[in-house]
């Protein structure tokens, strides 16, 4: 069994073995097969993509690369959520505590963002002080103790994954279903949660495209789940436009903390209360999403997320004041307003320019090594649905580079598409499978 | 324009433009282009082929990546003659000579072995002093003066190609018909040849396998031919068996030899008869191919092209005693007979698996740096037709690696198929395109 021929089996659209995939993960891992054909590999796989076994057995294969994380003696109910990312996208951020408060443990492996969209780990790093390098006992104290931990997807944990994502992104295979859903579960198998729900968002701001895309990863990864005995639902959310007001670093997480101090913006609140609602229906007895709801919306609104969020926070060393008083934060040197040149409503905010913008401003990380500067992003002021007159502020950009202003402003105001017509804006929960 | 762009154009099947393609083979041969994004390009090339206009494209970018010689100072009908490869294949030893002798001037340009397939140059080199190390100079004065030259395809010449092909061979990509095409087009236009005639090997004896993918490839090498306003022709010969009765640098050498003085094996003589035909249509008003047969079989009857074989290797150094006397070729130090143990009619001798032997004896090159040793090979007793009984000897293997006696004989046995009924053999040359 070597490589070629595995190469030459999926190429011709033979299934792979359980311990072909295992032998190309490994040897991949340890760099005993080249980039060139794991290069070829994936690309025959983006082709024809994974029947349900092949993608099983590139989660075990990955999953099993590096450390695992046993947290049976806390809890057999552990809770995973996680976001396939996107522009604008602070939803786990908001949940974590929203469920934890309700008294589900919550456990989450987290990376760094890549690309357009932030990670959460780097939106955490946000407050100062607070450390993602925890031990993993540290990890599993906070979820004794607090009911939810976070966890940074370092060297040791999914090494192959890690280095899959990577190359991923060099050949153009960042949006291949299958592999997706092999990535999503690889990182999910690591704490062995048996509970997960999935933010699966699609559109212009983030790597999966189309509807239909999401919904074959739900459905891949509802099947996938069938198979391991684990119980996972997804919810469908569009990224088209970004996801509440804020992109960038500390500015998103200065809209987290307004949202668990009862100021969420409308979109990103319907996402918030949707997936919180079917976390309690998978992990709890109440199955009725309304109700669910309902109590999702009770638990901000009664302070009692905050203060846990106060307590997450402070887990993991971070200096709670700039959570009681959000003005602390550090702000951006340049902070300059984007003009309407037009009246009318609002029907489009292209989010992949908006993140292109935010990130060209000096919040995106395009390569491994690029520093990030939290205080760069965007700000917007309207949202899809608003009336708009000309020369009315309908965004701010927040950069250290004054350099980029002008160009930055300039295509900002391109990303807005206004119409005469009035526009109602559609919510951004999907569907949920 | 970046290479993941091109990447996912050539992915959504779409056809790449000729400024795209030479920045990707560019790119690529500088290194500005990964191994795993080249992988990638590859293998979606592999899955949904390329259209004429991006083979051209292909073509040219390899033969302008490095030194081109120009041979229209020597003359304007210059022909070329090049073979896919194949076990045994020693035709262009012979044909080269033969056609220099009919006063039609052949210059090629030849590259080392890969794999089962010896090259050309490689088998060159069996002879003492001979020098494939010539320049340019040598190669064009040798031309003028004996019609004849034959230079090594080195880092100078061709280096993308030289580059895509060590990857293609990485990537289990060596069979994709549009590439090679493309490969073999850029390999010509190199001296700038007006008629080229391709011999295109299909069977177990190398690496296309099919009869299919053989004559495809000859249409797509006529087309190109009629856009780049070159005379082109293909013949096609099967090699599911070996060609010829010797396998080995050496041995194929000497059995090229004894072809030139009168000896040559029927099957070997077919093909080199009828591609010789071919060129001499191509190249003169002698359009009747079985006259133009003739002709052939008369230059070597007449010992006019094993004057001009002795010519053309003296003029590169070579020790003609050798030509005058093969005895004086160093013999392996094993030369150990095989035995059938069955009774009957040779109705297979899969050169798939000789090619694999002669290999594993020390004949072949698996990886590039890997030492050829020259005397090591297979000798067939018996062809496919041949009457065989129980203890009779079908082969010799020659080696000077004791230790791979055994082995190489038995498995070598299980190459040969017999059966009861009488096989007549079928023509090796399957078709001109």
């Amino acid at each position: 069994m070597d490589i070629k021929t595995i190469i030459a089996k999926k190429r011709d659209r033979k299934e792979l073995t359980e311990e072909e995939i295992k032998l190309f993960v490994g040897k991949y891992q340890k760099g005993e097969i080249s980039e060139a054909q794991a290069g070829a590999l994936l690309s025959y796989i983006y082709k024809d993509g994974m029947t349900e076994n092949e993608i099983i057995a590139f989660a075990l294969a990955m999953a099993n690369s590096g450390q695992k994380i046993n947290l049976d003696d806390i809890s057999q109910n552990i809770v995973d959520k996680h976001s396939t990312g996107g522009v604008g996208d602070k939803v786990t951020l908001i949940l974590m505590p929203v469920i934890a408060a309700l008294g589900i443990p919550i456990a989450k492996v987290s990376s760094r963002g890549m690309g357009i969209t932030g990670g959460t780990i780097d939106k955490f790093e946000s407050i100062p002080g607070y450390n993602t390098e925890i031990s993993m006992e540290t990890f599993k104290e906070n979820i004794k103790e607090y009911g939810v931990g976070i966890l940074n997807q370092s060297e040791n944990l999914n090494p192959a994954e890690s280095k899959i994502y990577k190359l991923r992104n060099e050949i153009a295979c960042t949006d291949c279903v299958p592999i997706i859903a092999a990535s999503l579960m690889s990182i999910k198998l690591l704490t062995g949660s048996q509970k997960i729900v999935f933010e699966i968002t699609y559109g212009n701001g983030t790597y999966i495209k189309t509807k239909d895309q999401a919904k074959r990863l739900a459905r891949i990864l509802k099947m996938v789940g069938k198979k391991l005995n684990k119980g996972i639902m997804s919810v469908i959310t569009n990224v088209d436009e970004p996801l509440g007001y804020s992109i960038g670093h500390n500015l998103e997480m200065i809209e987290a903390i307004q949202s668990l101090k009862g100021k969420m913006p409308e979109d990103l609140g319907d996402v918030v209360v949707t997936i919180g609602s079917v976390i309690l229906a998978l992990a709890t007895k109440s199955k009725n999403l309304k109700a669910n709801e309902d109590t999702v919306k009770e638990v901000i609104r009664n302070g009692k997320a905050y203060e846990k969020f106060l307590q997450m926070i402070a887990a993991q060393g971070g200096n709670t004041s700039y959570i009681e008083n959000p003005d602390l934060f550090e702000k951006a040197e340049f902070v300059m307003p984007v003009y309407s040149s037009e009246e009318g409503y609002i029907e489009k905010i292209d989010a992949d320019i908006v993140g292109s913008i935010a990130g060209y401003l000096g919040a995106g990380r395009m390569n491994e090594e690029d520093k990030i500067d939290r205080t760069a992003g965007i700000v917007l002021n309207k949202k899809i649905g608003d009336d708009v007159k000309s020369g009315e502020i309908v965004a701010y950009i927040h950069t250290n580079d004054e350099s980029k202003v002008m160009g930055a402003t300039k295509n900002l105001a391109e990303a807005f598409k206004i119409v005469k017509r009035k526009i109602y804006p559609t919510s951004r929960v999907v569907e949920i499978i």
